[in-house]
Protein backbone atom coordinates (compact mmCIF):
# COMPACT_ATOMS: atom_id res chain seq x y z
CA UNK A 1 0.00 0.00 0.00
CA UNK A 2 1.37 3.35 -0.88
CA UNK A 3 2.24 5.55 2.26
CA UNK A 4 0.49 9.01 1.44
CA UNK A 5 0.06 12.68 3.17
CA UNK A 6 -2.65 14.74 2.51
CA UNK A 7 -2.52 18.11 1.05
CA UNK A 8 -4.44 21.01 -0.24
CA UNK A 9 -2.90 23.34 -2.82
CA UNK A 10 -2.36 26.72 -1.35
CA UNK A 11 -0.06 29.38 -3.70
CA UNK A 12 0.32 28.85 -7.50
CA UNK A 13 3.55 30.84 -9.63
CA UNK A 14 3.96 30.54 -12.71
CA UNK A 15 7.90 31.56 -13.43
CA UNK A 16 10.17 32.53 -15.87
CA UNK A 17 13.50 30.88 -15.74
CA UNK A 18 16.98 32.95 -16.19
CA UNK A 19 18.56 32.52 -19.31
CA UNK A 20 21.84 31.37 -17.97
CA UNK A 21 20.88 29.85 -15.17
CA UNK A 22 21.14 26.12 -14.03
CA UNK A 23 17.45 24.86 -14.42
CA UNK A 24 17.85 22.66 -11.06
CA UNK A 25 19.44 25.62 -8.77
CA UNK A 26 16.69 27.82 -10.38
CA UNK A 27 13.75 25.73 -9.08
CA UNK A 28 15.11 25.51 -5.66
CA UNK A 29 16.37 28.78 -5.37
CA UNK A 30 13.24 29.83 -6.17
CA UNK A 31 11.46 27.91 -3.69
CA UNK A 32 13.83 28.66 -0.83
CA UNK A 33 13.28 32.20 -1.50
CA UNK A 34 9.70 31.65 -1.38
CA UNK A 35 10.01 29.63 2.05
CA UNK A 36 8.33 26.36 -0.38
CA UNK A 37 8.60 23.27 1.85
CA UNK A 38 5.77 21.16 -0.07
CA UNK A 39 4.58 21.03 -3.31
CA UNK A 40 4.53 19.43 -7.04
CA UNK A 41 6.33 21.72 -9.97
CA UNK A 42 6.81 21.46 -13.90
CA UNK A 43 8.33 22.97 -16.82
CA UNK A 44 8.91 23.58 -20.29
CA UNK A 45 11.49 25.47 -22.07
CA UNK A 46 14.96 24.59 -23.87
CA UNK A 47 18.63 24.16 -22.33
CA UNK A 48 22.12 24.62 -24.08
CA UNK A 49 23.63 22.02 -22.60
CA UNK A 50 22.06 19.25 -20.22
CA UNK A 51 22.85 16.46 -17.42
CA UNK A 52 20.68 13.46 -16.72
CA UNK A 53 21.17 11.40 -13.83
CA UNK A 54 20.38 7.33 -13.99
CA UNK A 55 20.38 5.53 -10.69
CA UNK A 56 21.72 2.29 -11.04
CA UNK A 57 19.71 0.27 -8.88
CA UNK A 58 22.56 -2.71 -8.78
CA UNK A 59 25.17 -0.31 -7.82
CA UNK A 60 22.96 1.96 -5.80
CA UNK A 61 25.21 5.17 -7.50
CA UNK A 62 23.94 7.92 -9.86
CA UNK A 63 25.56 7.52 -13.01
CA UNK A 64 25.79 11.07 -14.82
CA UNK A 65 25.02 11.61 -18.89
CA UNK A 66 25.97 14.74 -20.18
CA UNK A 67 24.60 16.23 -23.59
CA UNK A 68 26.74 18.78 -25.29
CA UNK A 69 23.74 20.52 -27.14
CA UNK A 70 20.38 22.30 -27.55
CA UNK A 71 18.16 20.50 -26.14
CA UNK A 72 14.44 20.98 -25.43
CA UNK A 73 12.35 20.80 -22.76
CA UNK A 74 9.67 18.73 -23.52
CA UNK A 75 8.86 18.31 -19.96
CA UNK A 76 9.59 18.42 -16.37
CA UNK A 77 7.88 16.97 -13.33
CA UNK A 78 8.76 16.76 -9.44
CA UNK A 79 7.90 17.80 -6.49
CA UNK A 80 9.39 20.08 -3.28
CA UNK A 81 9.77 18.60 0.28
CA UNK A 82 12.83 18.81 3.13
CA UNK A 83 15.93 16.68 3.20
CA UNK A 84 18.11 18.00 5.80
CA UNK A 85 16.17 20.75 6.91
CA UNK A 86 16.27 22.25 3.53
CA UNK A 87 13.65 22.63 0.53
CA UNK A 88 14.57 19.88 -1.91
CA UNK A 89 13.78 19.82 -5.55
CA UNK A 90 13.16 16.41 -6.93
CA UNK A 91 12.32 16.45 -10.78
CA UNK A 92 12.84 14.36 -13.67
CA UNK A 93 12.91 15.79 -16.93
CA UNK A 94 12.52 14.72 -20.73
CA UNK A 95 14.16 16.23 -23.04
CA UNK A 96 14.77 16.41 -26.94
CA UNK A 97 17.56 17.05 -29.92
CA UNK A 98 16.88 18.69 -32.97
CA UNK A 99 15.80 15.76 -34.86
CA UNK A 100 13.40 15.27 -31.96
CA UNK A 101 14.75 12.29 -29.88
CA UNK A 102 14.07 11.87 -26.59
CA UNK A 103 16.08 11.34 -23.56
CA UNK A 104 14.74 11.22 -19.82
CA UNK A 105 16.26 11.27 -16.70
CA UNK A 106 16.47 12.72 -13.17
CA UNK A 107 17.45 16.49 -12.77
CA UNK A 108 20.87 17.07 -12.40
CA UNK A 109 23.03 19.89 -12.10
CA UNK A 110 24.59 21.11 -15.64
CA UNK A 111 20.97 21.81 -17.56
CA UNK A 112 21.78 25.61 -18.50
CA UNK A 113 18.47 27.07 -19.37
CA UNK A 114 17.94 28.99 -22.45
CA UNK A 115 14.43 29.49 -22.04
CA UNK A 116 12.50 28.19 -19.02
CA UNK A 117 8.90 28.29 -17.85
CA UNK A 118 8.25 26.46 -14.51
CA UNK A 119 4.51 26.59 -12.41
CA UNK A 120 5.56 25.65 -8.49
CA UNK A 121 2.55 24.49 -6.77
CA UNK A 122 2.53 25.43 -2.79
CA UNK A 123 0.83 22.59 -0.46
CA UNK A 124 -0.82 23.04 2.86
CA UNK A 125 -0.43 20.31 4.58
CA UNK A 126 1.69 17.43 6.79
CA UNK A 127 5.53 18.65 6.21
CA UNK A 128 7.68 15.16 4.23
CA UNK A 129 11.13 15.10 5.03
CA UNK A 130 13.80 12.53 3.53
CA UNK A 131 16.25 10.02 4.91
CA UNK A 132 17.92 7.49 3.56
CA UNK A 133 15.23 3.93 2.70
CA UNK A 134 17.58 1.16 3.03
CA UNK A 135 15.34 -0.78 0.52
CA UNK A 136 16.22 1.09 -2.30
CA UNK A 137 19.60 3.23 -1.00
CA UNK A 138 17.54 6.61 -2.42
CA UNK A 139 16.85 9.59 0.17
CA UNK A 140 13.08 8.66 0.13
CA UNK A 141 10.07 10.20 2.20
CA UNK A 142 10.17 8.98 5.97
CA UNK A 143 7.11 7.06 6.88
CA UNK A 144 6.81 8.15 10.17
CA UNK B 1 -15.50 21.76 -30.28
CA UNK B 2 -14.00 19.84 -26.68
CA UNK B 3 -16.46 18.18 -24.88
CA UNK B 4 -15.44 19.02 -20.76
CA UNK B 5 -16.74 19.06 -17.54
CA UNK B 6 -15.72 21.95 -14.85
CA UNK B 7 -14.17 20.59 -11.70
CA UNK B 8 -12.48 22.66 -8.28
CA UNK B 9 -9.71 21.10 -6.64
CA UNK B 10 -10.38 19.36 -3.49
CA UNK B 11 -7.34 17.47 -1.70
CA UNK B 12 -4.08 16.89 -3.29
CA UNK B 13 -2.19 13.54 -1.80
CA UNK B 14 1.25 13.37 -1.90
CA UNK B 15 2.25 9.28 -2.22
CA UNK B 16 5.34 7.09 -2.16
CA UNK B 17 4.54 3.91 -4.14
CA UNK B 18 5.71 0.70 -2.95
CA UNK B 19 8.67 -0.59 -4.02
CA UNK B 20 8.22 -4.16 -5.44
CA UNK B 21 4.44 -3.33 -6.29
CA UNK B 22 2.36 -2.95 -9.81
CA UNK B 23 2.27 0.73 -10.64
CA UNK B 24 -0.92 0.96 -12.36
CA UNK B 25 -2.09 -1.23 -9.54
CA UNK B 26 -0.52 0.67 -6.72
CA UNK B 27 -1.89 4.12 -8.25
CA UNK B 28 -5.42 2.51 -8.86
CA UNK B 29 -5.63 1.17 -5.88
CA UNK B 30 -4.75 4.42 -3.87
CA UNK B 31 -7.62 6.02 -5.18
CA UNK B 32 -10.36 3.23 -5.03
CA UNK B 33 -9.24 3.16 -1.37
CA UNK B 34 -9.71 6.65 -0.89
CA UNK B 35 -12.79 6.98 -2.74
CA UNK B 36 -11.57 9.09 -5.68
CA UNK B 37 -13.70 9.02 -8.83
CA UNK B 38 -12.41 12.30 -10.27
CA UNK B 39 -9.12 13.41 -10.76
CA UNK B 40 -5.43 14.03 -12.39
CA UNK B 41 -2.13 12.31 -11.49
CA UNK B 42 1.51 12.22 -12.15
CA UNK B 43 4.43 10.39 -10.92
CA UNK B 44 8.17 10.12 -11.69
CA UNK B 45 10.70 7.56 -9.86
CA UNK B 46 12.21 4.13 -11.62
CA UNK B 47 11.03 0.98 -12.60
CA UNK B 48 12.88 -2.35 -12.30
CA UNK B 49 10.54 -3.52 -15.29
CA UNK B 50 8.12 -2.11 -17.45
CA UNK B 51 4.83 -2.52 -20.15
CA UNK B 52 3.97 -0.26 -22.44
CA UNK B 53 0.79 0.11 -24.09
CA UNK B 54 0.59 1.12 -27.80
CA UNK B 55 -2.91 1.03 -29.63
CA UNK B 56 -3.06 0.24 -32.90
CA UNK B 57 -5.47 2.51 -34.31
CA UNK B 58 -6.31 0.01 -37.43
CA UNK B 59 -6.61 -2.82 -35.78
CA UNK B 60 -8.37 -1.21 -32.77
CA UNK B 61 -6.41 -3.39 -30.57
CA UNK B 62 -3.58 -2.69 -27.96
CA UNK B 63 -0.20 -3.66 -28.59
CA UNK B 64 2.21 -4.63 -25.50
CA UNK B 65 5.85 -3.12 -25.49
CA UNK B 66 7.66 -4.95 -22.93
CA UNK B 67 11.08 -3.92 -21.33
CA UNK B 68 12.98 -6.15 -19.31
CA UNK B 69 15.79 -3.85 -17.68
CA UNK B 70 15.91 -0.77 -15.25
CA UNK B 71 14.27 2.49 -16.09
CA UNK B 72 13.62 6.16 -15.28
CA UNK B 73 10.24 6.84 -14.86
CA UNK B 74 11.09 10.39 -16.40
CA UNK B 75 7.62 11.08 -16.21
CA UNK B 76 3.66 10.01 -15.97
CA UNK B 77 0.54 11.91 -16.57
CA UNK B 78 -3.30 10.48 -15.78
CA UNK B 79 -6.42 10.96 -14.57
CA UNK B 80 -9.25 9.14 -12.54
CA UNK B 81 -12.75 8.28 -13.56
CA UNK B 82 -15.10 5.87 -13.46
CA UNK B 83 -15.51 2.73 -16.00
CA UNK B 84 -18.27 0.50 -14.50
CA UNK B 85 -19.05 1.95 -11.74
CA UNK B 86 -15.20 1.48 -10.32
CA UNK B 87 -12.33 4.23 -10.67
CA UNK B 88 -10.30 3.95 -12.74
CA UNK B 89 -7.03 5.14 -13.85
CA UNK B 90 -5.68 5.98 -17.45
CA UNK B 91 -2.34 7.07 -17.71
CA UNK B 92 0.59 7.93 -20.04
CA UNK B 93 4.24 7.44 -19.13
CA UNK B 94 7.63 8.50 -20.61
CA UNK B 95 10.71 5.90 -19.59
CA UNK B 96 14.53 6.11 -19.82
CA UNK B 97 17.02 3.42 -20.09
CA UNK B 98 20.68 4.01 -18.54
CA UNK B 99 21.87 6.30 -21.52
CA UNK B 100 19.18 8.19 -21.42
CA UNK B 101 17.15 6.63 -24.35
CA UNK B 102 13.19 7.38 -23.86
CA UNK B 103 10.41 5.10 -24.52
CA UNK B 104 6.90 6.06 -24.13
CA UNK B 105 3.21 4.66 -24.50
CA UNK B 106 -0.10 3.47 -22.28
CA UNK B 107 0.68 2.39 -18.70
CA UNK B 108 -0.21 -1.29 -18.71
CA UNK B 109 0.13 -3.57 -16.10
CA UNK B 110 3.69 -4.95 -15.41
CA UNK B 111 5.49 -1.62 -14.73
CA UNK B 112 7.35 -2.73 -11.21
CA UNK B 113 8.44 -0.17 -8.91
CA UNK B 114 11.74 0.30 -7.71
CA UNK B 115 10.90 3.75 -6.08
CA UNK B 116 8.08 5.76 -6.89
CA UNK B 117 6.65 9.37 -6.03
CA UNK B 118 2.96 10.21 -7.32
CA UNK B 119 0.64 13.07 -6.51
CA UNK B 120 -2.80 12.88 -6.70
CA UNK B 121 -5.06 15.55 -7.15
CA UNK B 122 -8.95 15.12 -6.66
CA UNK B 123 -11.79 17.00 -8.02
CA UNK B 124 -15.11 17.79 -7.09
CA UNK B 125 -17.60 18.15 -9.79
CA UNK B 126 -20.31 16.16 -12.44
CA UNK B 127 -18.65 12.62 -12.38
CA UNK B 128 -17.28 11.48 -16.13
CA UNK B 129 -17.80 8.01 -16.79
CA UNK B 130 -15.98 5.58 -19.95
CA UNK B 131 -17.99 4.07 -22.27
CA UNK B 132 -17.18 2.63 -25.84
CA UNK B 133 -16.67 5.48 -28.51
CA UNK B 134 -17.43 3.67 -31.90
CA UNK B 135 -15.34 6.03 -33.51
CA UNK B 136 -11.92 5.22 -32.03
CA UNK B 137 -12.49 1.89 -30.17
CA UNK B 138 -11.33 3.10 -27.07
CA UNK B 139 -13.22 3.70 -23.94
CA UNK B 140 -13.62 7.48 -24.02
CA UNK B 141 -15.47 9.68 -21.91
CA UNK B 142 -19.45 9.94 -22.38
CA UNK B 143 -20.61 12.79 -23.78
CA UNK B 144 -24.26 13.28 -22.06
CA UNK C 1 16.61 34.92 -10.02
CA UNK C 2 13.84 33.67 -11.68
CA UNK C 3 10.74 36.03 -12.70
CA UNK C 4 7.30 35.67 -11.17
CA UNK C 5 3.89 35.82 -10.59
CA UNK C 6 1.31 34.93 -7.62
CA UNK C 7 -1.65 32.88 -8.33
CA UNK C 8 -4.56 30.87 -7.51
CA UNK C 9 -6.62 27.89 -8.80
CA UNK C 10 -10.00 29.02 -9.92
CA UNK C 11 -11.40 26.41 -12.14
CA UNK C 12 -10.14 22.97 -13.55
CA UNK C 13 -11.42 21.51 -16.70
CA UNK C 14 -11.41 17.93 -17.74
CA UNK C 15 -11.74 17.43 -21.21
CA UNK C 16 -11.76 15.56 -24.10
CA UNK C 17 -10.60 16.81 -27.27
CA UNK C 18 -12.39 16.03 -30.64
CA UNK C 19 -11.09 13.21 -33.07
CA UNK C 20 -9.04 14.50 -36.38
CA UNK C 21 -8.99 18.11 -34.98
CA UNK C 22 -6.18 20.26 -34.33
CA UNK C 23 -4.16 19.38 -31.28
CA UNK C 24 -3.11 23.19 -30.44
CA UNK C 25 -5.97 24.51 -31.89
CA UNK C 26 -8.15 22.65 -29.94
CA UNK C 27 -6.50 23.14 -26.13
CA UNK C 28 -6.67 26.96 -27.64
CA UNK C 29 -10.11 27.52 -29.12
CA UNK C 30 -11.39 25.69 -25.35
CA UNK C 31 -9.30 28.86 -23.57
CA UNK C 32 -10.53 31.55 -25.85
CA UNK C 33 -14.46 30.20 -25.66
CA UNK C 34 -13.92 29.94 -22.08
CA UNK C 35 -12.06 33.37 -21.95
CA UNK C 36 -9.56 31.85 -19.52
CA UNK C 37 -6.16 33.89 -20.15
CA UNK C 38 -3.62 32.49 -17.53
CA UNK C 39 -3.77 28.24 -16.47
CA UNK C 40 -1.78 25.20 -16.76
CA UNK C 41 -2.49 22.19 -19.18
CA UNK C 42 -1.77 18.94 -19.63
CA UNK C 43 -2.74 16.21 -21.95
CA UNK C 44 -2.58 12.61 -23.18
CA UNK C 45 -3.74 10.05 -26.03
CA UNK C 46 -2.93 9.46 -29.58
CA UNK C 47 -2.25 11.06 -32.87
CA UNK C 48 -2.62 10.34 -36.44
CA UNK C 49 0.14 12.77 -37.82
CA UNK C 50 2.10 15.20 -35.95
CA UNK C 51 4.83 18.19 -36.03
CA UNK C 52 6.84 19.15 -33.56
CA UNK C 53 8.73 22.50 -33.23
CA UNK C 54 12.58 22.52 -32.96
CA UNK C 55 13.69 25.95 -31.91
CA UNK C 56 17.63 26.27 -33.88
CA UNK C 57 19.06 28.62 -30.67
CA UNK C 58 21.27 30.10 -33.66
CA UNK C 59 19.75 30.75 -35.97
CA UNK C 60 16.47 31.81 -33.88
CA UNK C 61 13.90 30.07 -35.87
CA UNK C 62 11.70 27.18 -35.46
CA UNK C 63 12.68 23.97 -37.34
CA UNK C 64 9.39 21.75 -37.93
CA UNK C 65 9.56 18.35 -37.58
CA UNK C 66 6.54 16.28 -39.67
CA UNK C 67 5.83 13.06 -38.07
CA UNK C 68 3.30 10.68 -40.68
CA UNK C 69 2.49 7.92 -38.30
CA UNK C 70 0.38 7.07 -35.63
CA UNK C 71 1.65 7.85 -32.37
CA UNK C 72 1.10 8.09 -28.82
CA UNK C 73 0.89 11.44 -26.80
CA UNK C 74 2.85 10.63 -23.97
CA UNK C 75 3.29 13.63 -22.27
CA UNK C 76 1.92 17.17 -22.90
CA UNK C 77 2.63 19.92 -20.57
CA UNK C 78 1.83 23.89 -21.40
CA UNK C 79 0.44 26.77 -20.02
CA UNK C 80 -1.98 29.59 -21.40
CA UNK C 81 -1.21 33.06 -21.10
CA UNK C 82 -1.91 36.35 -23.64
CA UNK C 83 0.02 37.29 -26.85
CA UNK C 84 -1.22 40.48 -28.45
CA UNK C 85 -4.09 40.43 -26.40
CA UNK C 86 -5.53 36.80 -27.02
CA UNK C 87 -4.96 33.69 -25.15
CA UNK C 88 -2.02 32.00 -26.40
CA UNK C 89 -1.33 28.23 -25.55
CA UNK C 90 2.34 27.40 -25.52
CA UNK C 91 2.76 23.54 -24.97
CA UNK C 92 5.30 20.84 -25.56
CA UNK C 93 4.85 17.44 -26.09
CA UNK C 94 6.52 14.03 -25.98
CA UNK C 95 5.18 11.20 -28.52
CA UNK C 96 5.78 7.39 -28.70
CA UNK C 97 5.77 5.80 -31.93
CA UNK C 98 4.23 1.93 -32.49
CA UNK C 99 8.03 0.14 -31.11
CA UNK C 100 7.70 2.83 -27.99
CA UNK C 101 10.38 5.01 -29.46
CA UNK C 102 9.47 8.58 -27.76
CA UNK C 103 9.99 12.00 -29.52
CA UNK C 104 9.59 15.61 -28.26
CA UNK C 105 9.28 19.20 -28.77
CA UNK C 106 6.98 22.37 -29.02
CA UNK C 107 3.76 21.63 -29.44
CA UNK C 108 3.15 22.82 -33.54
CA UNK C 109 0.37 23.05 -35.70
CA UNK C 110 -0.54 20.01 -37.47
CA UNK C 111 -1.00 17.27 -34.68
CA UNK C 112 -4.40 15.89 -35.96
CA UNK C 113 -6.18 14.03 -32.89
CA UNK C 114 -6.75 10.48 -32.74
CA UNK C 115 -7.89 10.50 -29.08
CA UNK C 116 -7.29 13.03 -26.52
CA UNK C 117 -8.15 13.91 -22.62
CA UNK C 118 -6.67 17.16 -21.68
CA UNK C 119 -6.93 19.31 -17.91
CA UNK C 120 -6.74 22.72 -18.16
CA UNK C 121 -6.83 24.45 -14.79
CA UNK C 122 -7.38 28.22 -14.77
CA UNK C 123 -5.39 30.59 -12.45
CA UNK C 124 -6.67 33.93 -10.78
CA UNK C 125 -3.76 36.36 -10.41
CA UNK C 126 -2.30 39.08 -12.23
CA UNK C 127 -2.03 39.02 -16.09
CA UNK C 128 1.07 37.63 -18.00
CA UNK C 129 1.77 38.79 -21.54
CA UNK C 130 4.30 37.56 -24.55
CA UNK C 131 6.76 39.74 -25.97
CA UNK C 132 9.59 39.57 -27.96
CA UNK C 133 12.57 38.89 -25.79
CA UNK C 134 15.65 39.96 -27.15
CA UNK C 135 17.99 37.34 -25.65
CA UNK C 136 16.71 34.53 -26.91
CA UNK C 137 14.18 35.39 -29.90
CA UNK C 138 11.04 33.92 -28.15
CA UNK C 139 7.80 35.39 -27.26
CA UNK C 140 8.37 35.60 -23.11
CA UNK C 141 6.93 36.64 -20.52
CA UNK C 142 6.94 40.44 -20.04
CA UNK C 143 8.90 41.50 -16.51
CA UNK C 144 6.73 44.97 -16.11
Amino acid sequence: MAFYKEMTVRRSYMCRGDHGADLLGEITGFCRDRGITLGRVEALGALVRAALGYYNQDTRQYETLEFDEHLEIANLVGNVSLKDGEPIVHAHVTLANDRGIAYGGHLAPGCEIFACEFVVQEFDGPQLDRGLDEQTGLPLWNEE
